[in-house]
């Protein structure tokens, strides 16, 4: 059977990937999709750039033992028509690398339009227009693949939309950003603040030069927003998400948790229940002994909990372009797979049935329930440990751990950590509120959420 | 439209556990798969006591806030003929519960035969006759499932046939049975040692009466040869694999491990390389820093390593009864998305396309490639340790660690343990008839297993 034939938005990091994954491995992909699947045509912004890319990756592969099937030797077309490809009809799948939300959103609901299967790596772009895309594709009545959205080579799409199909799923909890993940770990490892470790991840290649999606943890929440939908079959909702980055995180901070028994993690955090959804992405202290803390350096994990398979968790390298190329590459082998299906039987875009969406809302920060990590700058004085205990019983809030650090001498003043039982967040700000207005209090409570999972 | 209907073979733990996910969570599945799964019709060899069983979940889940779909209430035909069954017009797909290799084979294929699509968890039946009911399946364009076959409700058949197929795959690691896992758990922890142990997990339910199979190895030599084949695109060769199970692992051994830096587990591994697979499974010792060292009591885990992707990691717990009907009612819903398309544009049983099998063979246990820990009894007395070192670097194998344990006062005697490089293991077993020919040592080398993955 002839190959199916793909073309190629973008030649970087993610695009050079798929294309040297997909020449390298092409007969064990073809003995697995039964058919072949050619990148017949790139098009990117310079053309002789890319043709440079993709020779040096041809050469090395020659050079490499690899058999080349027959006919695998023809080379793509590359230009810079991005609106030529999506519209030239010897192509079935567009693969959308090129990033970014406004030419990515063009180019991917034109392809639909010409009745293209998509295939992108674009979290960004999913989870501010998913929903419009999502729909245009349904009514086209082609597949729009997006695993290498989330963590990487990690097949976690995959996991949720059909491998845990039974299940109610209750929560999910993931680090979901390698970049975050790196610091963090060598904000522990070495003792390091944020500035310095993030200096060390920019010389390593693990941050970019802006690193602001990032550390401020947007990017994490970009998929901690699909992963939801697909989870408890709601719309995407990017904008109700809450978000914290490790830009503000205080080396300290990790070093009480970690006497505590505690690592740091930027979790991307989303609950179902029957308030509604929580979606919320922050540095949250978590037991060191259990396995998704002792994810280090740039890997990603991801716990998903369900009513009948309790947790699982899918572990492996969430970025870079051959894990990333993994993802895109094996969902190239499911639309190879699927694409004479009737469209009304393949696996929804969304996990669930389009007219069957659910509109539980995402809750504010204020009604989610957690335990908390509190750090507070107290005077060194009798009662001040009465007070504060005082008030968060007031409001119903238990103390599950506390530690009181001797004050160095002549400083009068000394730091009281505080783990809380599972509270509400709304109630134990109002108890900080009260506990900050404490002459005794001497700056603003250190808050930081715990998650036992 | 009208539910699709399924008939249960069997109505035990995963049987029961299949028809109460199902029923539980019946709108939520509905909504991802687009129409309804209903169980209409249960075989089981006495019916009274399945009624029972049936009646008991539906009065608890009456008792429970779920609401009923309309016509959810209607309740399956329960009787003894199996046979009638699986050729029943009115029934779409099978799910085989009933274990065994004899009966559920003739079942099974009765099943094919009638043009029945086939849920099964039987991972014995696959290890022994999967090629023949493949084969059946194919040249009758249904589909046999078996996700629950291997490591309960973790969907690692998935990804392997479908979220990995970019990747040529080169190792396989895993955690797959339970029961061994609990018990070396145990016997860390407790300092026990194994007739103790297994004792322990017989009385807390975690082992059988009989425990064969899963001590002995069998039961994990089954998933993993399953796994191999989807892996390598090879056919199932259960008779092949090299299988030690953990009955005869000395305490001793799991102290010393731990002195080194490791903890030992009843891994299942399968690795290609230009000569042939790897298929093997055995105590084997794990650095204690890596994830799947840390996997304890009755979980599982899978490693998977490919080109692309490096190494993921899948985890969950392998067995019970709504964990194993996760992966049951997740095929259910496949085959139900999937049973109207082309069957030849499905993913292929063992994600290879049936007449692109490799031949590549299983390698036989004297041409693997590990490393090794070896525990010597040995005469205390000088020249001892020249006279081992020697013998293995006459054979080319270089020593990594090394522990001479004080003698008691008085023995004469000490251990001796060695750590080696990575070798053949011919290659090993020959340097040790050597050593064991030495006068100063005192009794058979106990030899395991070392992976660095």
């Amino acid at each position: 059977m002839e190959s199916i034939k793909a073309g190629l938005l973008g030649f970087g990091t993610v695009g050079g990937g798929t294309y040297s994954v997909l020449r390298r491995n092409q007969e064990e992909i073809k003995r697995r999709a039964g058919r072949g699947i050619e990148v017949a045509r790139i098009a990117v912004r310079t053309p002789a750039k890319a043709q440079a890319a993709l020779s040096a990756i041809v050469t090395q592969e020659a050079g490499a033992e690899t058999a080349l099937a027959a006919g695998a030797g023809s080379l793509p077309l590359i230009d810079s028509d991005f609106d030529a490809l999506v519209r030239d009809p010897a192509i079935d799948i567009v693969i959308e690398t090129i990033g970014g939300t406004d030419r990515a959103r063009e180019l991917v609901l034109a392809a639909i339009a010409h009745g293209k299967h998509v295939v992108t790596a674009n979290k960004a772009l999913l989870a501010v227009h998913g929903m419009e895309i999502f729909q245009a594709a349904h009514s086209k009545g082609v597949m729009v693949a997006f695993e290498a959205a989330v963590a990487g080579g990690i097949p976690i799409i995959k996991a949720l939309r059909e491998g845990l199909t039974a299940n109610r799923i209750t929560w999910i909890a993931g680090i979901i950003n390698g970049t975050t993940n790196f610091i963090l770990s060598e904000m522990r490892d070495k003792g390091l603040d944020f500035a310095t470790a993030l200096a060390d991840a920019q010389r390593l290649g693990y941050a970019e030069a802006d690193p602001t999606f990032d550390v401020e943890g947007v990017d994490a929440a970009h998929k901690l927003t699909l992963m939801s939908a697909i989870a408890f079959g709601v719309p995407i909702q990017f904008d109700r998400a809450h978000i914290e980055g490790i830009s503000k995180l205080d080396a300290i901070d990790i070093k009480y948790a970690e006497q505590l028994g505690y690592r740091i993690k930027l979790l991307g955090i989303t609950r179902r229940s029957a308030k509604g959804i929580e979606l919320r992405v922050h540095p949250t202290l978590v037991p060191s002994s259990m396995l998704i803390a002792n994810v280090e350096g740039a890997m990603n994990a991801v716990a998903v909990n369900g009513d009948a398979v309790g947790m699982t968790l899918y572990y492996g390298k969430g970025a870079g372009a051959e894990p990333t190329a993994s993802a895109v590459v094996a969902d190239l082998v499911d639309v190879t797979r699927l694409h004479t299906a009737d469209p009304e039987h393949r696996t929804p875009h969304l996990a669930f049935q389009p007219d069957q969406l659910s509109d539980l809302p995402v809750l504010p920060i204020d009604q989610i329930t957690s335990a908390y990590y509190l750090r507070l700058r107290v005077a060194d004085e009798p009662g001040v440990l009465a007070a504060i205990a005082s008030l968060l019983a007031d409001r119903g809030i238990s103390v599950d751990a506390l530690i009181q650090k001797e004050s160095r001498e002549g400083e009068g003043e000394t730091d009281l950590i505080v783990l809380t039982h599972g509270t509400v967040e709304g109630n134990l700000r109002q108890a900080l509120a009260k506990i900050e207005a404490l002459s005794s209090v001497k700056s603003p409570v250190s808050l930081l959420r715990t998650e036992n999972l």
